[in-house]
C-alpha cells in the first residue's frame, strides 16, 4: 500500500487523521517515500550508463549522407536505428505512411532590366566541410509551395507579417500583382506566403538577413558556425496552423487505402509560388528595389540602402514540383510494463533531417537512442517499467510532422486509451534548458530538472535557467523567477513533433532541449553537418547526455510513479495568467484603436507625415467593445479550487486497482482540454489553451480562440469562445474532481 | 497706462477688483490689448516683407567658398554681412577675439600587420557638387586634440560612452595602452576622447558608421542626402562641459592684453589625439579587429562582423597642428530702443562653418538676416522697438562656442545690466519646430508659434510639434500634449551660442529651428554645400521663411511688449518634473544597484555566462543611501505659490517708471537661477537648472548639480548639493515676490 506524496515543497507535511508525518527529504511526485528512494537508485544506475562516445559515434555516422524523407538515407537510418533498438531488447517496428512530398523539378529566379542576375541557388562544397560534397542533397527550396511561372516587379515585406503589410499601406504600396522579397524571421516561414496571398502578391521569395542569420551574428562557415552567403533555409511552407501531416489526409492516417484528398482540394498547400534563397541571391534583387526607404527597423545588414520597391525591373520566379506519393519510416520501439501494459509513456525525436542534419534532428534523435540503450541495460537486472515505455523516431518531421502526425491520426483511439503523456526533444545544442508543455507536468518537469547538473557550471539545470530568467528578465520576469516555488514553463506552439500528440489529441506532452550558447546559422542547411556541430556546437556532446539525463528521467519516472505525476495549481496558476492576458489584450487594443481612430480624425497622422514622401492615412477602425469575460473567471474560480483540493490531497491508501483508476482519471485531464469541433477555422487544433498561432507558426497562442479572435477583431466570435473556453475548463475540474473523490475526499 | 495680460488662455478673466472684465481674444503676454492689437499689425507687415529670394541668394554667396574662422572666407563674410546691416541702419560694428584655433600639419592614421591600410582622410570633390573642389578647405581633423604619436592595438568602444565601458570589462576587455575607435553618436563627441582617456587610452579615433550616418539611412551624396563612404564630420573635441570659448581664457574675454593661460594649463584640451574618419577608412580598421564578437546594439552597418578587439596589428595615429592665435569677427548691429534703449533683446546666430556650411549654419544665418532686414524696414514707417535690439552673427561657434563666450565674457557686466532675453537659432531645415529654453519663456514661446503656419500643413507651427508628440510620443507625453494647454518646450544643453548667455551669465534664453523632413548625413562634412541644400533639404527656402516669422516675432515681442513676457506657473510645473525626476532616478539606481549587488552576491551573471567566453563579474557598489529631497520640495512648493500669484495678478494699471522697474526686476530672475560658484567641478557653468551633461556634452542635464552627483554615485555630493538648489530656487522665489510686489500685491 503506498502513500501518494504530491508535493515537493512541504517538507513536513499532515495526514488526513491530522496526525504529523516525518519529514520527506527527497518526494517525487506520484512517488511514495519509498518508491522514491527506489527511483532514485535506478536514475543511479541510468546516468552511470551514459556514454558520450556513442553520441558523437552515432551523429557521424547517420549525418554521412542525406537523409530527407523520400531518400536512401533516410530508409537506411530507420533501419539502422531499429537494429539498434533491437539490439537492445526492445520490441520494434518501421510503420511506413506514404504521403504527399514535393522534391523540385524546376527552379528559376532572375532579375530582367538592366542589371539581369540569375539567381545561383545553391550551397557549393566547402573543403573544410567533409559531407558538403555527398551527392543526393535535396536542393534549396520550400516544400508545398505549388508550382508557378510569374513574372512582376519585387516588393520588399520584412518579415512579411501582418504589420508590415500595414506600414507598406500607410507609404501607399500595394502587392496585388507583385512578387514579394520577405526575410527570415519574425514569424514561422509558412505565414509569410500566407499573408502575401492574402494581400494579393502573386509570388513569395524568402531570404536569409545576414543581420539576422549571417556576418552580423557572428563568423560565418566554415570560420565561425553562421550562415555564410550562400546558405540558404529550405523548410515546409505547408500552411501547418491549419493542420499538421500529410495535406492529402488531414485527420486520418495515411495508410494505404486511406482516402486521400485532391491535391485542388488540400488547404494546406500555399497559393502562391514560394522560394526560400542566399543573402549573396538577394543582393542584387534587394539593390534592384526602388521607392521609400525602409523604416530603420526593416533594415538588415546588406550594404545596400534597404527600400521597400517596387523595382523597376521584373523579376521571373518559376518553380516546378515532382508531386509524388513518398515513404516515411518512423521507429516504433517498446519496453512493455509490468503492472500496467496499458498505459504508454512516449518519448520521441525525429530523424529525418534536410540534408545531413547533424544539429536538426540527430543532435537530439542520439541522446534520445542513448537514453534508450542506457533504460535497456537497466532491464538486465531485472527491473522493468510499470508502465510501457515507447520510443520512437519519427521521419517526415521536416516536411510537416508527417511521420509523427499519421502515427497519432492512425493510432488515435488506441493513444486516447494508453498514452499518458509524450515527451519531445529536437536539436539540442549548449547551454540552457528551454523545457515547455502542459502545466500539469509543470512540477514534474522541475523535479527532473533539479535533479540534473549542468556540465558547465554545476549548477543543476532548473537552477541555471532560473539564473538566466532572473538575468535577462523584465522586473516582473524576475520577481516570479525569484518568488516563485516552481519555474514557469513555457506553452507550446508548435515546430516539431508534440503537436498531434498536444494539440491534436489532448496527450499531455513536454518538449524540452538545451540551447542558447551553441548557436550558429546552418538551420535547414547543407553545413548542418557533423564537422561544424563538433567545432562549433556541442563539441565533447555534453549537453548530448544532459539532456539524456533529463529526458530519461522524465520518461523513467513517469513510467515508474505509483501514480501519473500530474499536479494542478500551478497549471492553474498559469491559466490565470492567461485569462488575465487575454483580458488585457481587450482592453490594450479597445485603448489603442480609440487612440488610434482619434488620431485619425483629429488629422494628426498627416499632420506629422512629409509631405514630400507617400502617405496614406489607414482607415479607422470599428471600436473593441466591452467583452463578458465573466464565464472565464468563473470557470477559472472553479478550476482552482478544484486543483487546490487534488493537490493538497496526500497519504490515502491506494490499492493497485485504485491506482490503475486513478492514472486512468488524471491521464484523461488534458483530453478534456480539447473541443471536438476544435478551433474556428481549424478543427484538427482541437486543444482549447495552447495552439500555434494562425499568423505566428510555431509561435504559441494560449486560450487560441479567444485570444486570436480578439487580435483579428472578430468581436462577434470572442464572445461565442468565451463560453466554449469557460465549459472547457469546466470539463477540466470536473475531470480533477473525479480524481479527487477517488483517493477518498468528495 | 497700461493693463498687463499674463494669459493667453482665460477668455474672461477677473480684475483684482472682482470686476469681470471682457473677452480678450487675442492677448499677448506682456501686452495690453491695445498694444497687443498694434503688435499684430506690425507683424503683419512684417511678414509681408519677407522674400525667400533674399535667403537662397544670401546662402549661395555666403558658401561659395570656405569661410572656418582664420580663413579669408570668414572675414568676408563678416564684412558682407556688416556691410549689409549697415545698409539696412542697423549700428553695426565687428568685434574681433583673438583665440587659440590649431588646424592640422600632421595626419597620419596607418594600420600595420599584414593588411597594411594607410587612411585617406579626404573627401574627394564631386562633379555634381560645385563646390567640393573650391581649395582652402579645412581637412577632416577635431579641432583641439593635442598633438601625439601613438602605435597601438585598437580596441572598437561603440559610441565611447561610460556604460560602454562597462561592457567592455565584462568581455575582459581593457583599453589601457590602447587606441580605441568609436563611432559618432550616443554623446557629443568630444565625450568619447575624454572617456578613452579615463579608461587608460592612448589614442581615439571617431568615425561615421553608415547605419546612423550613410547608406543605413538613405541614400547617398550624391544621389541623396546621406553621408558617402568618404564622408566625415570634423569638429570639436575640446571639453566643452568644462567651459566653452576659448581655452586659453575660461571667463574673460580673448582681448588683446587677456592674461592667457599656457596650453599646458588649459583644461578642455584633450588628453590623447583624436581623429575623425569616414566609414570608408574605419572598413580596414574594424575588419582588423579580433576578439569578443560586439554586443548586438553595437554593430553597424557595415558588412562585416563587429567585434570588439584588440587588434593583432597595431595602429599608428600621428597629429600635429599648428596651434595658432586665430581672429574671429563677430558682427553686432544695433536697432536702439526708443523708451528703453538700455533693456537689450539679442538675437544670435552663427555665421562661421567647418568648410562651406549652407546648412550648418548659413540656413539659420540667412533666415536671421531676413529677419533683421524686415524689420528694418518697419523703421521707415517710424516706428521703433521699445527695447533696444542687438543682433549678433557669431563666428568660431564651430570650434567652441568662441565668437560668442568671448563677447559674452568680454561685456558681462553691461549684459548682467541690460540684456532681457537671448534668441538663438543655428541650422535649419524642412519639418518641425524645435524650441528649447528657459521655461519661464515657455508661454511666450508657445504664443508666438501659435501665431505662425507651417508651410507644409496650413497647421500653426506650434499645432504640428504638439501633433508629433501626439502620434510619436509614449503615452505619457501624448497625455500631456493633449491635455497640458502650453507645450512644454526643451531644456538647453549646449551645441550652439546659447550656452554662454543661459549658463554662464543666467540670461533668460530660448534656441529655435525647424527640422525632422530635410535630413540628411552633410554634417561638418565639404558637402554641406549649397548644391546639397536646395536639393535635398529646404529647396524653396520656405523652412527659412518660416523660421524667420517665428524668431522675428519673439524678437519683435520681447522688444515691443510693455512689461517683459516672463510667465513662472509653467516654470514651477517643469521644476516639479525635474525634481519628480531626480528623486525617482535615485530610488530607481537605488532599487538597481540592490539588485545588481544581489546577482553578483548569488553567483548569477557567471552562471548565465557563457563559459567558452571570457567574462568577468563586476565589482559590488555601493548601495545608493537614501537622500533627503524635503529642502528642494520645499522651495518647490513656494516656488510654486510664488509664480501663480504673480501671474494671477491683472489689471493693475502701470507707469512707465514702473514698468522699467518692473521688467529689471523679471530680466534678473534668471539670473537668480545661477550660483556664482557655479557646479561641481566646473564653475563656469553657473546655472543651476540648466547645464550640458559632463558625460553627454549637448544633452542637457536639469538640476545638474544633483542629477550629476546621482548618476556618478558621488553620495556626499547630492546631499551637499540639493540645499544650494533649493537655495537657488528660494532666490528665484524671492525675486518673482518682488515683481509680484512692484505690482502692488504685498
Amino acid at each position: 500500500m503506498l502513500r501518494r506524496v504530491l508535493s515537493t515543497l512541504c517538507l513536513a507535511s499532515f495526514s488526513l487523521s491530522g496526525l504529523p508525518v516525518l519529514a520527506e527529504p527527497l518526494p517525487l511526485l506520484g512517488f511514495s517515500p519509498t518508491s522514491a528512494a527506489q527511483e532514485r537508485t535506478l536514475e543511479g544506475q541510468y546516468d552511470a550508463q551514459l556514454d558520450r562516445s556513442h553520441l558523437r559515434d552515432w551523429m557521424q555516422r547517420l549525418s554521412a549522407k542525406p537523409h530527407h524523407i523520400g531518400s536512401p538515407g533516410d530508409k537506411e537510418n530507420a533501419e539502422y536505428i531499429a537494429a539498434q533498438f533491437r539490439s537492445w531488447g526492445y520490441e520494434t517496428e518501421i510503420e511506413r505512411f506514404d504521403v504527399l512530398f514535393p522534391t523540385p523539378k524546376t527552379r528559376v529566379l532572375q532579375l530582367n532590366g538592366s542589371r539581369k542576375y540569375r539567381a545561383r541557388l545553391a550551397e557549393p562544397p566547402l573543403k573544410e566541410d567533409s559531407t558538403s560534397a555527398v551527392p543526393g542533397q535535396l536542393p534549396i527550396y520550400n516544400a508545398y509551395s505549388i508550382d508557378g511561372d510569374v513574372t512582376a516587379p519585387l516588393v520588399y515585406v520584412n518579415y512579411g507579417i501582418p504589420k508590415d503589410y500595414e506600414v507598406l499601406a500607410a507609404h501607399g504600396i500595394d502587392v496585388k500583382g507583385k512578387i514579394v522579397i520577405a526575410r527570415y524571421g519574425g514569424s514561422w516561414r509558412g505565414i509569410k506566403p500566407k499573408v502575401a496571398y492574402e494581400h494579393g502578391a502573386i509570388g513569395c521569395i524568402i531570404y536569409s538577413d545576414p543581420k539576422d542569420d549571417g556576418f552580423g551574428q557572428g563568423e560565418i562557415y566554415p570560420k565561425g558556425p553562421w550562415r555564410n552567403p550562400y546558405g540558404a533555409q529550405r523548410g515546409s511552407v505547408a500552411d501547418m496552423p491549419v493542420h499538421a501531416g500529410d495535406p492529402l489526409t488531414p485527420g486520418i492516417g495515411s495508410v494505404p487505402g486511406a482516402k486521400r484528398l485532391d491535391m485542388k482540394d488540400a488547404t494546406t498547400l500555399t497559393k502562391i509560388p514560394v522560394l526560400p534563397i542566399s543573402y549573396a541571391d538577394a543582393l542584387p534583387l534587394l539593390q534592384a528595389l526602388e521607392g521609400p526607404i525602409a523604416p530603420p527597423e526593416w533594415r538588415g545588414a546588406l550594404p545596400l540602402t534597404y527600400r521597400l520597391g517596387a523595382s523597376a525591373a521584373s523579376v521571373h520566379l518559376k518553380l516546378a514540383f515532382n508531386w509524388q506519393q513518398t515513404p516515411v519510416y518512423d521507429v516504433i520501439a517498446k519496453l512493455p510494463g509490468k503492472e500496467r501494459p496499458d498505459e504508454w509513456v512516449i518519448r520521441g525525436n525525429h530523424h529525418d533531417a534536410w540534408v545531413f542534419g547533424a544539429s536538426d534532428p540527430l543532435s537530439g534523435a542520439v541522446a534520445l537512442m542513448e537514453e534508450a540503450r542506457a533504460v535497456s541495460t537497466l532491464t538486465k537486472t531485472g527491473w522493468k517499467p510499470k508502465r510501457t515505455i515507447v520510443y520512437a523516431l519519427w521521419s517526415g518531421e521536416e516536411p510537416g510532422l508527417l511521420g509523427s502526425t499519421e502515427w497519432v491520426e492512425t493510432h488515435a483511439q488506441l493513444l486516447q486509451q494508453k498514452a499518458a503523456l509524450y515527451i519531445n526533444s529536437d536539436s539540442n545544442t549548449r547551454g540552457f534548458l528551454d523545457i515547455g508543455g502542459s502545466h500539469s507536468l509543470e512540477k514534474f518537469a522541475n523535479q527532473a530538472a533539479t535533479d540534473v547538473t549542468d556540465p558547465e557550471t554545476g549548477l543543476n539545470v532548473l537552477a541555471r535557467t532560473r539564473a538566466r530568467e532572473i538575468v535577462k528578465g523584465s522586473s516582473e520576469e524576475r520577481r516570479e523567477a525569484r518568488e516563485r516555488p516552481d519555474l514557469r514553463i513555457d506553452a507550446l506552439g508548435s515546430g516539431s513533433d508534440f503537436t498531434p500528440f498536444l494539440q491534436h489529441l489532448g496527450i499531455a506532452s513536454l518538449n524540452l532541449g538545451f540551447g542558447g550558447e551553441g548557436v550558429g546559422g546552418s538551420y535547414h542547411s547543407t553545413y548542418d553537418s557533423f564537422d561544424n556541430y563538433v567545432r562549433f556546437l556541442d563539441p565533447k556532446f555534453e549537453y548530448g547526455i544532459t539532456l539524456a539525463q533529463t529526458a530519461g528521467r522524465l520518461t523513467l519516472r513517469a513510467a515508474n510513479a505509483d501514480v501519473l505525476p500530474f499536479e494542478f495549481t500551478d497549471f492553474a496558476d498559469t491559466l490565470q495568467k492567461y485569462v488575465d492576458e487575454v483580458t488585457k489584450l481587450a482592453k490594450t487594443l479597445r485603448e489603442e484603436t480609440a487612440e488610434k481612430n482619434r488620431q485619425i480624425s483629429e488629422k494628426l497622422l498627416v499632420a506629422v507625415a512629409d509631405p514630400t514622401q507617400t502617405f496614406v492615412t489607414p482607415q479607422t477602425e470599428t471600436p473593441v467593445p466591452a467583452f463578458d469575460f465573466a464565464p472565464l473567471e468563473q470557470a477559472l474560480a472553479r478550476l482552482k479550487t478544484s486543483a487546490k483540493r487534488y493537490d493538497a490531497t496526500k497519504a490515502t491508501a491506494l490499492s493497485p486497482q485504485q491506482q490503475l483508476a486513478l492514472d486512468g482519471l488524471l491521464s484523461q485531464i488534458e483530453r478534456k482540454m480539447t473541443q471536438e469541433a476544435g478551433l474556428p477555422r481549424r478543427p484538427w487544433f482541437k486543444h482549447q489553451i495552447y495552439a500555434p498561432g494562425f499568423y505566428t507558426g510555431y509561435g504559441v497562442k494560449t486560450l487560441p480562440a479567444v485570444r486570436e479572435a480578439i487580435e483579428q477583431r472578430q468581436w462577434t466570435e470572442v464572445q461565442t469562445q468565451i463560453p466554449i473556453v469557460a465549459s472547457t475548463l469546466d470539463q477540466v475540474s470536473t475531470q480533477i474532481d473525479k480524481a479527487t473523490a477517488l483517493l477518498g475526499i468528495p
